[in-house]
């Protein structure tokens, strides 16, 4: 049997609004809700941008993140689920590692560790080294995974490094972001060079950017990897940019693409085993 | 005969100090010493970083860069003059582009340009998109080559953009930067890459971030390409870092390689040509 699929599930993002996209969930229970279609259909894991409840731009709030997890947890107590720490529209490290202080039920299994600064198409994404040494700290001991986020070749060198110093330990998982303007492309090449530079006993995930994300999503199936998807990396389902996506169809897709290749989803229990995270939820911590 | 060798000379940087080495040049009289010694043994551009006189710190003010500009051309009209745009400490547009403001025969010939944000071992460098598009946009309107730089494989895609942008035109001139911990490492692979993804009608330099520099450089000799080399990315002569570096040393070394290797150092008029720089100084732009 080939290996089975990790399907890393990514609805919402901080860009996609409602004028863009009426399919984005927003709102807790938007979130919430293609979380449990996500999971009747068959996903690994979650990866959460939680929205202000008023305004709908991106939040780094603990308590609205404890809302979507306790709404997730209700249901699908075994999901893993990771909290995004995006430093694009927050600047201080209390705001960043807010969510990883909820606790119990509510401990969100990873945080996403983007590698180093880059720049995305608009705005630049600042990471500083000393801020993502802290975040990888806090998460350490906080018994919380991080989700280590690559968008080019270097970004993978210091994962190299924050384990030589010891912030971080194996397993690793790695989503590898290809397609953005001024990073990694979304090709064969610079895929296949990133993959290559992976520490041993890492879990990857392909991810593309607007129409790079079938690309690379169909790719990562084809070639024992996982994929990342959903909303937050293209609203778009079709390369002509004729239909906007739903989480649900992008999620068939996969699903379909995983039959043919003659790959299972992974589920939950499996990935956590293979990155001991401990049974259940982050209550357990690693 | 093989290609001519550019020598692209960086006698300073940002980060030297007199209590980091004694063979940093600093002041004005210094740096522009060190830019004699260099042209007397045979380099083909200078890449400036101008100091405060006051206080050894980097500073963007093109008064200052004035001074060296007028201590070179007295005794090497034809040098090609680069001047640092960085923004490592400074934030402002009109900060960072004071020094393509210079005119007459202080004019540089061509400014850096960093692709994209990175992160250096201690430090983000942002150089948010519109940043990168607006130092481009005036080095155009002054007629100013830009000294693209690029730290990872990503990068050169952003060089590719604004190329269909139209906001940077050939021939084209990269400086290949590898080595910083969460950039592109000094190795094959990864330079074979980046020089794999350049555009046509380009130029190009390999440098190396402390030990990286002479295998970069060497690298770069042997298979036809140019060098960037001085005190602003290794301080120390050895790999053992016994022994601290003189800008004169370092350009010894690369001679010597040069002639072993069949390659004879680029005259300033021939990358003039190549580039179409107008002969002589910034005085007539390009």
């Amino acid at each position: 049997m080939t290996e089975q699929l990790i399907v890393n599930f990514t609805p919402t993002g901080m860009i996609p609004t409602k004028e863009l996209t009426p399919h984005v969930p927003v709102d807790v229970d938007e979130i919430v809700r293609d979380v449990h279609k996500a999971c009747d259909l068959g996903i690994t894991m979650v990866h959460l941008h939680a929205r202000d409840p008023l305004s709908g731009v991106p939040t780094y709030k603990k308590e609205i993140y404890a809302e979507i997890i306790r709404g997730i947890r209700d249901f699908a107590p075994e999901l893993i689920i990771c909290v995004s720490l995006s430093g694009r529209n927050f600047t201080e490290l209390s705001q960043r590692a807010d969510p990883l202080y909820l606790d119990g039920n509510l401990k969100p299994d990873m945080g996403s560790l983007t590698l180093s600064s880059l720049n995305f198409n608009q705005t630049a994404s600042i990471n500083a080294p000393s801020m993502v040494q802290d975040l990888a700290r806090v998460m350490k001991n906080r018994g919380i995974l991080p989700e280590l986020e690559a968008f080019d070749l270097g970004m993978i060198n210091y994962a190299h490094y924050l384990h030589r110093k010891g912030l971080l330990e194996p397993p690793f998982y790695f989503n590898l972001l290809l397609g953005n303007i001024a990073c990694a492309q979304a090709n064969l090449l610079h895929a296949g060079m990133m993959v290559n530079e992976l520490p041993n006993d890492s879990c990857w995930s392909l991810a593309g950017i607007g129409n790079g994300q079938l690309r690379m999503n169909s790719t990562a199936i084809a070639m024992g990897g996982g994929v990342r998807v959903g909303i937050e990396d293209n609203i778009w389902y079709d390369a002509g940019r004729t239909t906007l996506a739903t989480n649900r169809a992008l999620l068939e897709r996969i699903h379909n693409l995983a039959r043919v290749n003659e790959r299972a989803v992974m589920p939950p229990s499996e990935l956590r085993k293979r990155l001991e995270l401990k049974p259940g939820n982050g209550n357990y911590g690693r």
